[in-house]
């Protein structure tokens, strides 16, 4: 793997702060870490706990019954490793529930599509609708057309997915899954169906959250496979008007409480200060949320697991935090920073693993710029893991993105996502796609960057501007 | 690619008839079946008869309405290619309807299974059936097994399909497929289950065909995708029982009539004998039959006609059958032997595409051997495209394994079957799982063999013993 040597020296230039590199806490530090990379590598601890979440829960969509079966695993679970502090916090969710989702083209070449429905989407009438398609390549094509061109119908937005490391390919086509029923419906169409936000070719359609907005009709809102999306355009281009009968039933049913579970390893001699890895408990309810997010909570619970059974217990307190409903909104991270107000200046630095299971292969932070040179020296070790040190930008991602808004650092552990659209909100996001030998090495990353952040002196704030 | 010289060698020794190898004949044949290779590897002929059968028909079970839709596709399509006789023969099938299928775990961890009804499987009790679950390794442990140890259970037959270029995994997995419901039935299961017969990891559950015994009852009979039977094992894995619910709405609505359809380009010389190229219309009901076997369609009706463009029309004709019901038990075969069963000595040779869409690594035959060294003489062209000629053991394929029982000399042009059974019988079988490029090699292959079969001056009768 390459190293960012130039930027990492422009930022050694920038620095002026530079904590004292070869210290003897450093040294102590530097041989702890060896020695938790090493056991973390070989152990299987995350690959047993992302076992037992997606066999003994499997589905767990927030507001579901299976969500509830979710949070009482978790704390039996972090009770179970030994976490000093294990409970819960609640967080308010809506209910929706998928029920059944069907389409087929009526002419002129009549045969079933595979659709799911996309979490949030209100239903057809019970007999279903029927309506000429009208394709748009984008959200942007959409939002530029005559609404003459669109009333009466459903519209169908086409874009494909890029397969990117970095997953950027899901930016770039997600806005047409998110807004696309608002866009739609503003122009007059009765439903609109988008080609899965998804890189594969398997027959899965990729469901994922969806809005409304106040003053714009709410119309029932689905994914084609990408095959399915395949056909639908091989259809059209014959050039003829293409009749579908969308039917669709799911269901809202007000709102319900589920929990944030939290464990915590207390800190030897900084227990008020908390480094804090994230991850979320529910997934979407196809799948067994496998790569989204077990391996996240496998990841994190392993690593703080990890790092407390040193013989030493780092200074400042690890606190897991398996968030409520990520799915759905952000919820449990939005609950997490309300409730957590007041106590947030304890937070010293914060990331979270919601990308899957892939290997990670860079770290990016967001900290104070004149202690990140010493902040990357302190996290060397990753490099002999193929972790490429980056840049300060970090985001945090998922709900530890909602951290640096209220002066949180945080980092970023970018997780290798070749494949993570793939399987990404489909029901074949289960246990196979995981790759023990790739979790053990995320980890040893977040095990080597918790106890390393966990120990650090260095003074991460204030955040640079954005 | 190897050539199986020791076998060639063995086989020219044992040969008492060997065609003059240089003559002027065999000399411009070769020529044309250099000019016709090179042609059909450039053609995408084949590509758009199969983009127009999966788009224009998609999904069209033998027995189903889709599949008269196919028939008359078959029909004119043939037409339009300029085929100079297009029919249909008819054949009687069972109308099966799928219906709906869900299973999952009641306890001790209650969840969905995602399952398909094996192709002819009976309902459960409309208000579905709950059981217990006991798990063979595969069906001779489940014929071992004490029926005390059956009776009154869901039985779970979970032997996995290994992956080989040949695909014989396949023949070593699906047993249970075919028999599991006789066998469990036997033992007084209330219903089977079996891990798909698939080489995959996608949560698609692999259809096909099951059977029945008239002295023995008959029970409800689904796949499970490899997935979730990975997720019941664990389940199982656990070490307490395991309750399954089991609904499913499949029917049986007495028979129907379609139709084998035949297309024949006339031969210059000897028009009555006939050179039989094989594949089927019919495919499982959830995908579009790209691979199964819209792939067999195109590439044997494309070689066909890429024959029929050389400047000179070959000796015999060349027919091209669509079998119209291969899925559900070679009925278009059985069909096609009765209504020609004066006509099969006139049939010289035959061969049937009907394993995907990869490229064709052998080409075995079942001849007279006295004349099998002259044969691959005559094939050696096949070599440039990386063809292995290979024994004269083979069975033909699909229903044109029904021939060499009343005498037909077959061929086997073998295609490479490693991802084959990644797709088969799922809803994932469609259009993008063809490759052009293999798929035009194939054409190439048959349109050589063609060539050379309906051009061939040698005795291939006898066959030889079994």
């Amino acid at each position: 793997m390459k190293r960012p040597t130039l930027l990492l020296c422009s930022t050694l230039l920038l620095s002026t702060l530079l904590a004292p590199l070869t210290s003897a806490t450093e040294h102590t530090n530097q041989t702890v870490v060896g020695k938790l990379q090493n056991s973390a590598l070989k152990s299987d601890l995350a690959y047993k706990i992302a076992e037992s979440l997606t066999v003994e829960v499997g589905p767990r969509l927030a507001g579901s019954a299976e969500n509830v079966v979710a949070v009482d695993w978790a704390e039996a679970k972090l009770k179970s490793l030994g976490f000093d502090k294990v409970y819960r916090e609640p967080v308010t969710v809506p209910v929706w529930q998928r029920g059944t989702a069907s389409a087929s083209v009526i002419s002129p070449f009549p045969q079933q599509l595979v659709i799911s429905a996309l979490g949030g989407s209100v239903a057809t009438p019970a007999s279903g609708l029927q309506a000429k398609v009208v394709r748009f390549d984008n959200l942007a094509a959409l939002i530029n057309a005559d609404a003459a061109t669109v009333q009466g119908k459903i519209v169908f937005i086409d874009q494909k997915t890029e397969r990117h490391q970095n997953g950027s390919g899901y930016g770039k086509s997600v806005g047409g899954r998110v807004n696309g029923a608002v866009e739609a419906a503003r122009k007059g169409a009765v439903a609109v169906l988008i080609r899965s936000i998804g890189t594969d070719h398997d027959r899965m359609a990729h469901t994922g959250l969806m809005h409304y907005q106040q003053d714009v009709p709410r119309i029932p809102a689905a994914a084609l496979t990408n095959p399915d999306a395949n056909q639908l355009d091989a259809i059209l281009s014959r050039g003829q008007e293409v009749t579908l009968s969308l039917n669709m039933s799911p269901k809202e049913l007000g709102n319900t409480t589920t929990y944030n579970v939290i464990g915590e390893f207390t800190g030897s001699s900084k227990p008020d200060e908390i480094v804090l890895l994230g991850a979320h408990l529910d997934s979407w309810d196809e799948g067994t949320g496998a790569i989204d997010d077990a391996a996240g909570v496998a990841i994190v619970t392993a690593a703080a697991k990890m790092v407390a059974e040193l013989p030493q217990r780092p200074a400042r307190t690890i606190r897991v935090v398996l968030f409520a409903a990520e799915e759905i909104g952000l919820l449990g991270g939005k609950a997490y920073v309300a409730q957590h107000a007041s106590d947030m200046a304890n937070h010293y630095i914060a990331a979270e693993s919601d990308f899957g299971a892939g290997r990670i292969y860079r770290a990016d932070v967001r900290v104070n710029p004149a202690a990140l040179a010493a902040v990357w020296q302190s996290l060397s070790g990753l490099t002999a893991m193929n972790v490429e040190l980056g840049d300060n930008n970090a985001r945090g991602g998922s709900e530890v993105s909602l951290l640096p808004g209220v002066g949180v650092p945080v980092a970023s552990l970018r997780q290798d996502g070749n494949d993570y659209f793939d399987y990404h909100h489909t029901p074949n996001d289960t246990l196979d796609k995981i790759d023990p030998e790739a979790l053990a090495q995320n980890v040893a990353v977040y095990a080597v960057f918790a106890y390393q952040m966990a120990q650090s002196t260095l003074p991460l704030r204030p955040l640079p501007k954005k």
